[in-house]
């Protein structure tokens, strides 16, 4: 199963792309889409949609991963991120794949085993996790590596329990 | 010139477009594009995408009107309307039409004459201004038109100032 976990962001839309079988984690890519400042929000966020959409093409993820809403920030962040998370929704419901929500402390307590972890400890695990030779940067790649790690473990549990239970 | 006016919003998305020539306004359509709330959020900012381009493709508007980001409402409301604010200016985008924005005040401003008018003042005015039998509902569609009607002034004042500059 292929991951593609997403960092919303106007400026710069993280992503990851990992591929998940069983117990075991790979890496397919990773990177930012980086958009030019100097164009308006609109042409941004269609610079964004395009460089999804050749994601999309080019590595055919089964699903997308995405933090929640969230409420710790200002409410002029929250509509900006909005707007690019919205454009990262629709370009998932363009391609027919599913979007799993997960909170903040869902992602960082399954990345680092602590829901209060800082940003440093989220990318220090996400690099062990993924055998990367560095820690991703900026930090909104790291986000969406961590965000696909947390779908890829989810998932694991889900199947975990669904055998118990048989 | 074709103005369109949009009110964002996932489970209602207000628009309404107008013809403006000279000093005339007059309407051409105006409406509500609806989502099932059974649908996820990703489907239903498809469906909005969706509708958006088929106005866009029949009516063909010149340019995009719609209210700033703004700051009075709580950060989840922020963040949704975010979302389906974002899909709306990736429309205009891929449309190739410019996006106007005006602040709740000015658009207040420029109906009723009054940056405090409440909800009733303003789908009062709408009616009025644009001759229309009854007032549009549900209160989307009438902030939609206000909008537009907005950056019809402002395009009507910015007009009179180049010629007083002669």
């Amino acid at each position: 199963m292929k991951i593609i976990g997403i960092d919303p962001g106007t400026a710069i839309m993280g992503f990851g792309i990992l591929d998940v079988e069983g117990q075991n984690l790979s890496v397919i890519t990773y990177g930012a889409i980086r958009t030019f400042p100097e164009k308006t929000t609109a042409e941004r966020l269609l610079d964004i949609h395009q460089g999804l959409e050749e994601l999309m093409r080019k590595y055919k993820p089964d699903c997308m991963s995405v933090e929640q809403l969230f409420f710790n920030r200002n409410i002029t962040t929250a509509m900006t991120v909005g707007q690019a998370r919205g454009v990262a929704l629709l370009t998932a419901a363009e391609a027919g794949i599913p979007v799993h929500e997960y909170t903040p402390l869902q992602v960082k307590q399954s990345v680092t085993g602590e829901g209060r972890a800082d940003k440093h400890q989220v990318g220090y695990m996400v690099r062990l996790l993924l055998h990367l030779d560095e820690i991703p940067r900026p930090d909104d790649v790291a986000d969406a590596l961590a965000i696909a790690i947390c779908h890829a473990h989810t998932c694991g549990t889900k199947r975990k329990l669904e055998i118990s239970w048989r």
